[in-house]
């Protein structure tokens, strides 16, 4: 078996550190690796199975003799510094918004366009590949199913974000803020734009003022272009409102999803789910010994902290509106470390280098 | 001025304590005040102005003399009392569920639907009026001067809920277990079906096993069924999706609202909500020295925190949908324990006796 030579840029981030956790557990066969970051970070090192690597600044030539570069660093970063990659003859995966939305470059969830995806070993040039948003992820990874047998008429999504995707300032922000709201104090924001501590906050990312946004921020935008270019459905119809709220990992997303074609009964819609690459179901009242949803019992549903750590995107919650027969409503979470940044992106390598991951 | 006998039903309750709060602030004319509460709060005592009031339990005949009473006890309690308020001839404002979909119950609002509400000094008999749940006491009137202008043709929320909407237990169980989380440790939930500490619960109420609930919790039922009775819109569609985020006080609301005619610019529809009564609206940009919505600058919204304490039902980020030119987007926020429960039940007192109250 080959063994790859793998690069990540951004390496001592929530994000990067994930993937190399990621990278240890699925065993991808690495052959070198190399860790970069900014110069914040420098003197640091990152243990991986027995070895302790120490972290380099990116410069020219960096990249010579990687097949792989996982970029994990912001826009800027990634504008400079994929090309160079790919040009230094490796595939970039990059989790920036840089190239997410360039016509020619591909945005790669695997389980719901991964065909698109060149296969390495059979001598594809190199290329960047761009993983989308975190929330994207998620959503278009439980909308695939359903867009594949019953079709997809309209979307609407609201989300309850966790501060992680703001990176380890995010989470140090929500635990300082936390312990000082217990003491009866407020503490300024700084990486959020109000203070997060027990409130919740419908902005993520920017707006830009002057009408270009309509209103809508960043977060938002992502995951409207995002989907409909994941989901080859340019002209779908996809709604979201954007929050973050005072939780540590994972995202949450409340969904309404109009069909072409509506089942009859929530069971049917249930078990096109069930069968979804990459989706764990939770029926309402559990699963019985046959895998089937119960019809009653206690409550169950994923949250944002049983799915902190976890690789499936969970859906639960799923019930018709009861105000259209083609609209559903469903609950949708993950680890938006995980599936949403740092697993997504390996699992796209493996599709590059036609890796089977561990078990 | 004619005094008004006032009695509290779980005037320990923090509902209650917040409409002894208001009671004070509005300067409501209150004759005799009379407190009652479960025999848990037996000896307590409660300070209205400068007494203090001893807290009774409920037994025949409490209610002689009084001309209203507050219930904020339960359905059960309730259900059982509220009829004995009115029999005695008081006016029983009921925060509970009790007889909210009782279709010979007004269930009120009173800048929504208050035109409906009997004046008691012309003398009109005692009845039970229903205070509506939180959640739908602010999207109601957000909705109602929209209504007015545009029509509305269909309606979907997702809720973000503070725990106080669980009592006094539930503030105490988001404190208790976040204090034990910052420690790394988890605490078993009481009030809350999960532990709510740093995470979203998607289930306010129960579920009602079996079908008869569709796949709603009981949270989302009130919802969609009150809306439509207080805006006297049998038949409008509403949709809801309710969530607990782990925050304090005040509800948040992401709303999509399909007009049927809608207006061409969003200054023609933040004009009419900054018009609607009892709404604070907040344009992204802030207001200019005219009132008028600012083009750009720092965005600007309510959130739960600013609005925990204050009475207006605040309203920003609205924005039309791309996707549909008659579809409106906005974040609506609260405090449930004020106009979502005790203001909203003092406003009906209010118009019931014609009483101006303090500016």
């Amino acid at each position: 078996l080959k063994k790859i030579n793998v690069g990540v840029v951004g390496a001592t981030g929530v994000v990067g550190e994930t993937f190399l956790s990621i990278l240890e557990e699925r065993e991808f066969p690495v052959g070198e690796l190399r860790l970069f970051a900014s110069e914040n970070s420098q003197g640091m090192k990152r243990r991986f199975h027995d070895q302790e690597i120490p972290v380099q600044t990116l410069a020219e030539g960096v990249f010579n003799g990687l097949d792989l570069v996982f970029f994990s660093s912001g826009d800027d970063i990634s504008a400079k510094w994929a090309p160079k990659a790919v040009a230094a003859g490796a595939f970039a995966v990059d989790n920036s918004a840089a190239f997410r939305m360039n016509p020619e470059v591909q945005l790669s969830v695997p389980e719901v366009n991964g065909d698109l995806l060149p296969k390495a070993l059979a001598g594809a040039n190199p290329i960047i590949i761009a993983n989308p948003n975190c929330s994207t992820i998620q959503l278009v990874v439980a909308l695939a199913p359903l867009q594949k047998k019953f079709g997809l008429k309209s979307v609407r999504v609201a989300s309850y974000q966790s501060v992680s995707g703001a990176g380890r300032a995010g989470l140090e922000e929500l635990f300082a803020s936390t312990k000082v709201a217990l003491e009866g104090e407020s503490l300024a924001p700084s990486v959020f734009p109000k203070t997060i501590a027990f409130d919740s906050i419908p902005q993520i990312g920017s707006f830009m003022s002057g009408g270009a946004d309509d209103g809508f921020c960043t977060e938002e935008l992502k995951i409207m272009n995002e989907t409909c270019k994941i989901l080859r459905a340019p002209n779908l119809p996809v709604s979201a409102f954007t929050v973050r709220v005072p939780t540590l990992n994972s995202h949450a997303e409340a969904v309404w999803v109009t069909l072409e074609r509506s089942p009859s009964t929530k069971e049917e819609i249930e078990s096109c789910l069930a069968q979804g690459a990459g989706i764990e179901l939770m029926p309402l009242y559990g699963k019985g010994q046959n895998g089937a949803a119960l019809a009653k019992g206690p409550a169950q549903y994923p949250t944002q902290a049983m799915a902190s750590g976890q690789d499936p995107v969970y859906v639960g919650r799923v019930h018709r509106d009861r105000n259209d027969a083609n609209t559903w409503m469903m609950w949708v979470v993950s680890d938006n470390l995980r599936k949403g940044a740092a697993l997504n992106g390996l699992q796209i390598a493996e599709q590059l280098f036609d890796i089977t991951p561990r078990a």
